[in-house]
């Protein structure tokens, strides 16, 4: 920990002064909220991921609950104010409460580094438990935005995380376990796909999630069992004899 | 709720005044635990319900999370301190955090009605988060036990339920979505059926669970193309020509 250089940041020291000010009269204590939000395109499956101030930790988009305000209502304003997200279809997944998932020293350390003295309460360093939701988007579609407290918003491979601060590991896992139980139930309701899609297309978002090669036939036939996709003419393109049908999601499974 | 006829309980009225005064030195504020604990018997799916007090409302088991406890030791402390029951699975579904799912006003007044003039700051009646579990038991195998707070700990038929408080009748209705869609893949973890079975006992759990029939030829089909099935010698019983198969679940998949 020793080695980060701080960068002298007044409006961030100013941003955080403030926040633990005012926290806790706006916000509940002890609930945070956290979103994993994958994005594929390229055949490459990737989280988002916010650069935590001028450190070289980096955290899941997440935040606080107001006192008056609804819990999805809350991760969707988080999604949106940490990454400039709007309307993205969040899926609550999982709540993460362990006592050591804070590890409270690297955020004290850090904090503390960031703006001098503490206050006698440290938002930040007291126990949370966090409500984790989690969507999958098409990350070419997006233009995520930086603010004070987040300095740097990027994509990572899910296979190449950078160092994370608290359980954000875990939560990243979990949420790869649960996209890949859900993703024929959710595979509609995601709006991934462009309007017509090959089987070879869809296959790649497969392999993505899943982290590994599937046999074609197999996967086809799979597919094909679950009723959802409607056959349209193929796909030409002068190589006939191998030209691939195209498929849409069926209007009832819209 | 004017007609409810309060006993006067001095047990109860005290209990839940020294609980007023001491959760906030012991529990975290703004999170609860509550579980939906399903019992098979008999061909029928029912829920665990506790009696709130001597009114005619009842609530899950839940309770609060020590402030040094992690989340899921809550969950099985909570249940065995509210019912009795021990060892048992939990699964964490889903995490209540609507603003209106506090029904503040009936729990208040029962409150009131119980002890008389609240503190100045009512625990009951503050907003909290409720982390969700459920489980799926035998049950004949459990013997719930009541305490102070909750008068009764009675089974209902899913499908009959009581008058609920909070938003406790939404939370049930969650647990049986998930189990529904959990019970292919969770159906050994459950450990519910007996060494071995008949695909008709089997079909019972499920249409149970789903809350319809399934047409016998098509269920049979779909458990075998699992492949967590082991097929053995046939039940006699007299009636050779009738005996059904028994089945056993694969070693490699307990």
């Amino acid at each position: 920990m020793s080695t980060i250089d701080f960068v002298n940041d007044s409006a961030l020291k100013k941003g955080i002064k403030e926040f633990l000010e005012t926290a806790p009269h706006i916000y509940m204590a002890g609930v945070s909220v956290d979103t994993v939000i994958f994005g594929f395109h390229n055949d490459k499956l990737k989280a988002l991921m916010l650069r935590f101030g001028n450190t070289p930790y980096f955290v899941l988009p997440g935040g606080y609950i107001m006192k008056e305000e609804n819990l999805d209502d809350a991760a969707l304003r988080i999604l949106q104010e940490r990454t400039g997200l709007k309307n993205i279809y969040l899926e609550q997944f999982y709540t993460s409460g362990n006592t050591s998932r804070s590890k409270e020293e690297v955020a004290m350390e850090l904090t503390q580094k960031m703006i001098g003295t503490l206050p006698n309460s440290n938002w930040f360093a007291q126990r949370f438990v966090s409500v984790c939701y989690y969507a999958l988007i098409d990350d070419t579609k997006v233009n995520p935005v930086t603010e004070v407290f987040f300095t740097e918003v990027k994509w990572f491979d899910v296979s190449k995380l950078p160092k994370v601060l608290y359980d954000h590991d875990v939560i990243i896992n979990k949420a790869l376990k649960r996209l890949q139980a859900d993703l024929d139930e959710k595979l509609v309701g995601f709006n991934l796909m462009s309007e017509t899609f090959t089987m070879g297309q869809l296959q790649k978002l497969y392999e993505a999630v899943y982290q590994k090669k599937f046999v074609r036939t197999n996967f086809q036939r799979k597919m094909l069992s679950m009723n959802v996709l409607e056959r349209l003419e193929k796909q030409y393109n002068g190589k006939s004899h191998k030209a691939p049908y195209l498929y849409r999601f069926a209007e009832s499974k819209k």
